[in-house]
This record gives C-alpha cells, structure tokens and sequence, in this order.
C-alpha cells in the first residue's frame, strides 16, 4: 500500500511510481498545497483536469479551523475537500514554529496561539500524529522542531536532536493507532540540520536509526537561506538518502528549486508559491516570469504561455488575462493560479520523461539557460 | 437571425425559443451577468456546465476598462471572455445615472465621471449604439435615461420622453452599422415611465411607433420601489406589450421577481444578485435563503440544496462550504455562485416546463409558498 518502485534514473536523478491508499503518483511530482482543505482559488475538478496527483493539507490550520473533529464528522479529508485521490498532511511543526506571537518549545512539546482566535494551544508529537490520524491523508509528517534558515550550529544541533527525540514519540504514537488498520497511513520522519553538512548527517544517520520509513521528508530548507547553499547542502546530502524510498524537499517548489531538486535525487516537492504568485498576477513560463499585469500585454492577443495545454493558455489571451487582474476580477486569480500549478506539474512530467531518456542533466542545462536569462516582463 | 418563436403560453406566462447569431436561448431564461467581461467568480466553462443561454456584459464598464477598441483588437467581446454562445450588452444608460458624483444630462447625452480613473466622459446614443457595435454582442439595448424608482411624474415623464428621443438616434445610428453587415446584431429599445402605468403605456406607445423590433425591454424597475409596485406595473403593461417578440425585464432577477414576472409575461431577465449574494455566503433553494455562515450547518455532511445538480451540491457538504466561508476561501465565493446561478437557471426551466403543461400558476403559488414561508436560516 506504500510501495515505490523506480523506473529510471539518470544522473542523481529518479522517475519512480508512488502507490498510496489512494492512488498512484508518478514521480518526480510537484504536491499543490491545499492550505486550509482546499488549493486556494482551485477546485478539486481544476487539479484533476490539470494532473494533479498527490495533493497536500496544513494540519495547523485545520486543526484550528475547522478542527478535525469536524473533518472526521464529515468523512474525513479525502470526503471533506472532495479529493479522492492520495493526500498528504503536514505536521504542523512547521506552522507553529512561523507563528508570530506566543510560542513556547520545552521537550514535551510546543505551546502556542492560534492565528484565529488567539487561544492557546498546545502541539505535541502525540497530538500531531493524533491529529493527522484523525484527518485521514495518506501519508502524515512527523512533528519536527524547525530552526530559521542561518541560525548558528547549537541552535540547529538542539533544534534536530530534539526533533530525532520526537520521532520516536510520533512513531510509537502512530504504530499504536495504525495497529487496528494498516494500510490506513502511514508516517513519514523529517531530516533537520539547516545548511550544516555534520548537522544534516546526524540528522539523516538518526532518522534512519529510528525505524524502516516508506518515505523520507527534508526539511528545514528555503528558510531563508540562499539557494546556493539549499543546493549544496542538498548536493551533499542526497548520496546518503536512502535510495529505495521517495523523498521529499519540503516547502520548496519555484520552478529552478524544481529542477535543481529532480537533478539531486528529490522525487517530491510542495509549495505555496504557483498559487501565491499566481494571485499577484506572476505567471511560469519556459522564458521566465511574467508580470499579467505589464501594460504591455493590453491587446495581446496571445496565450499566456503557448506551450502549455490548462484552460487559462488555451482559452485565454493575455489581454484578457490582463484585463482580469487590472479590474480586479476573481477569474484572473483562478486562471493564474490554474496554469502555474499545471506548469509545474508539466515540469516534473518533462523531468521524469527526460529522466526515462537519461537526459536529465542537458535537459535541464538548456531549461536554466532560457528560464534564467530570458528577460522577465 | 433575430427570432423568437413561442412554443407553449400558460396564464400570461410564455415558454420560447430565441435564435440569435451566436445560438438559441430557451425561455424563460436567466441571463448572468458579466458587468466587466466575466461573470464573478466563474468561467465560461461553468456557465457552459450549468447551463447558460444568454449571458450579459455592461457596456459602460468595458467602455471605461479596457476600452471597446482593446475588445475588438481582442477579437470582439466573445472572443475576448471566451464565451461563444449569445450574449447581450446593456447600454451604459442605467450605469452611468447610478454613478455617483459629476454627472450632466442634456438633450445631447451625458457627462459623467469615469470610476476608474475620474475622467470626464461623454455618451451619447449614437455612442452607445456605436461602442455596443464594437464590442460586437447579439444584443444591442438602446441608450436610455434612467430615473430613480419613487420620482415623481414630471421627471419621470422627462426622462421616457427623452429616452423616445433618444431611441430614433440610436436606432438610425444601428441602421447605419447594420446595414453593412446585417444579422450581426439587433438592437431592443427599453420602455420606461417608472411605476406610472399612464407613463409607462405612453413609452410603449411610442417605443413601438419608433420602428419594428426583435424585441423589448421595461427597465426602470427594482430601482428602489417596492416590489408590489413593480409587480403591479408589470401586470398593468404586460397586456400591451407586443406579443410576438421576447420581453426582457433589466436588472430583476431574485428568485420571486423570476416566477412573478412570468406570471405577467416575461421572457428575459438579468441580475447580479445570484453572483453578488453568492459571494457574501446566501444561497438560493427551493426552502428560502441559506445563510452558509450559520453556525448550524459546521458538521452537516448534506448538500446544500439536495434538489440541485450543480457541482457545489453534488461534491460538497454544507459543512465544508460553510468552513470555505469562515476560513475566507476563494474556492466558496466561486461554489456559492456557481450554486445561485444554477438555481435561477434551473428555476426559468420549470417555469418553462410547467408552461408547457398549462400549469403556471398553480406550480407557481406551490413555489412561492414554499420558498417564501421557509424560515431561512
């Protein structure tokens, strides 16, 4: 129920096949992120349309609102948001850590404020795994402590020892809940360490020590740290991923961190930026960004992007698009968020053909070369 | 190009069918309304799911942003919103008396100020007649003087009158076009007189004196009158109407205001309401208004109308669209409105139906006693 199997490889490169409880991935695959139990201005008609095959929710934010009793009362994730196929729940490690505010870490766990209605509560390894059990995905994330992009190495070695301790905490907590259905869920532990090669090492060597995962999660990654140095620390990282199991660069997922992650071994990403940038009217292309709003496009009657086959590219021109945004309709944050969701899903398709073709690496090479230099209007 | 043919008649209600360029429209219909190019919130491939006819743009607004001149550079206001079915363009009249601030009526048009950008602009019917030319809509409406809903006869006499002025230079204004290239679009004239009934078959008599036409419009409704006078003037000047063309009642177009006024004869109707109230979380059924907001419906897994077909009722639970709501997705603004819309559709095809079995009013007062006694929630 948690297999995967890897079809090609080129390079550091992977195209695999991820079979989950509900439904098969093909990878290198990019997760759209449903937030709060929805992919902000999608619906689940527009993911499946647009390929879409793993799909990931923010614990955090739906144990909050609208709590995952709730979730569980109206038949769990899957039914809640209408998306039948696999899902994916964070641990909410993540969230709570970002939250302004009131936030407490001492061992057992992290005291915080909910961004809602200011109420304390409290997130455990226990509760989160709890928590995503209640909720239903297919794959859960183990509650980690996550340090800031730059911080010094005592404060990333405290942050990642703490997070080893909680693992053992999540695992025990979820082999004890999946004891009654196995092959409900299953749970995926998180490698800290920032950009410290040691740190990552130990990070990795524990992880690996505290039990056989189907899945392995990098995190702690795009936190403010240059790329450069989430490349080389990815670089050197990624020899000592276990190879037999799909692993996954959280919360990173801008097109060249797409690419730059396929050719270091990554074969999963999530973020929140195709939707994000999206709604600001920031669009991917092969030739780079492009600004809907630039007055330039007012009567162009061109695609968006002609290479690419959503609704918003093959319907749509961009004077129209443009139009959309300048007069501030809904229909301009949909289509855009549409197509750079499918641009990335397209993406990670034409990295796993290449991979099939072991071209990975001049494939990529010429992809850089026009996305990088092209002159971004 | 420009027929209408009635099928079935019940009471004063009429079920028909209008063929114009770009398709037919069975009526009764609900038209949704695209003010700036697009229907809120939806797509053309929604609308096209639930079932569209004719679908309404406002001249004024398109005027102002992005200019017809971009529109038709665009390839024309179909092309343009990617909708290729029927559509009607209103004249800019009714806009440009509701905007607020600078504006100045003379027999020649109107000075108003632009929303967008605070310029002074200038209509005129040969310039409404002439922008709705370029845009390109099946439907032309003629450039009307709109007085408030409760004015008194003087000013309301005023303006029908120079609305008949009015309408001999629109109409030699689309004659001029038109000839060029006949059966691209038609052009309605639009009977005013507020809820006068000796105005209003004054209008009437001298809109039908002013030439022979595909259609006809009463506006000046729902402009702020109470709805038992708009009901009574359109019992008063239904009788008179030319039985032989579709008759379009702007800008009404509530649930009850659609039953109400095929009872008296009306083929045609427009509103944002469906959209606008969709987006603040009010939803049309058959039991009253749904309020997806309350706090009843956090657990409930059923739909929020079970008699409806649309995508929001088939794959969502209240409790889900309620969660949309609170949590501030766009995804609900989207759902609520495909709903409304879908509603009114779908009630202007009973009414079609049950026209065709001789059983308006008594399925009519079945309705209204349902809808109207619910205690909405």
């Amino acid at each position: 129920m948690f297999e995967f199997r890897i079809d090609a490889e080129s390079g550091a490169g992977r195209a695999g096949i991820l079979a989950l409880p509900h439904g098969t991935v093909a990878t290198p695959a990019f997760m759209p992120v449903g937030t709060q139990g929805t992919v902000r201005a999608l619906s689940p008609l527009d993911l499946e349309k647009i390929g879409a095959g793993l799909v990931l929710a923010n614990t955090y934010h739906l144990h909050v609102r609208p709590g995952e009793d709730t979730v569980a009362r109206l038949g769990g994730l899957h039914r809640f948001m209408s998306w039948g196929g696999p899902l994916l729940t964070d641990s909410g490690g993540f969230q709570v850590f970002s939250l302004e505010g009131l936030r407490t870490v001492d061992e057992d766990g992290v005291e915080f404020q909910s961004h809602v209605d200011g109420a304390r509560r409290r997130l455990t390894p226990e509760r989160a795994v709890e928590i995503q059990w209640t909720l239903g995905a297919d794959v859960a994330m183990a509650f980690d402590h996550v340090a800031p992009g730059r911080v010094d190495q005592a404060t990333s070695r405290d942050a990642l020892e703490r997070t080893l301790r909680w693992l053992e905490r999540c695992r025990a907590r979820h082999d004890a809940l999946a004891a009654g259905s196995p092959g409900r869920q299953t749970l995926w532990p998180i490698v800290q360490g920032g950009i410290h090669v040691a740190l990552r090492r130990a990070s990795l060597d524990g992880t690996l020590a505290a039990g056989d995962w189907t899945g392995i999660a990098v995190g702690g990654l795009s936190v403010g740290e240059p790329k450069v140095e989430m490349y080389e620390t990815l670089t050197q990282l990624s020899p000592r991923l276990p190879r037999a199991v799909p692993r996954y660069l959280m919360g990173v997922g801008f097109p060249e961190d797409l690419v730059a992650g396929v050719e270091r071994g990554i074969d999963l990403f999530d973020c929140v930026a195709p939707t994000r940038n999206g709604r600001n009217g920031s669009a991917f292309t092969d030739d780079g960004v492009v600004n809907i709003r630039n007055a330039a496009w007012k009567d162009d009657p061109s695609p968006l992007d002609p290479a690419c086959d959503c609704e918003t590219c093959t319907r749509y021109s961009r004077g129209y698009l443009r139009h959309l945004f300048v007069a501030g309709e809904l229909l301009g944050l949909r289509l855009l968020s549409l197509h750079n969701v499918r641009y990335l899903i397209r993406l990670a398709g034409a990295l796993r053909r290449e991979i099939g073709k072991d071209n990975l690496g001049a494939w990529a090479a010429d992809w850089r070369l026009r996305y990088l230099n092209s002159e971004a209007v």
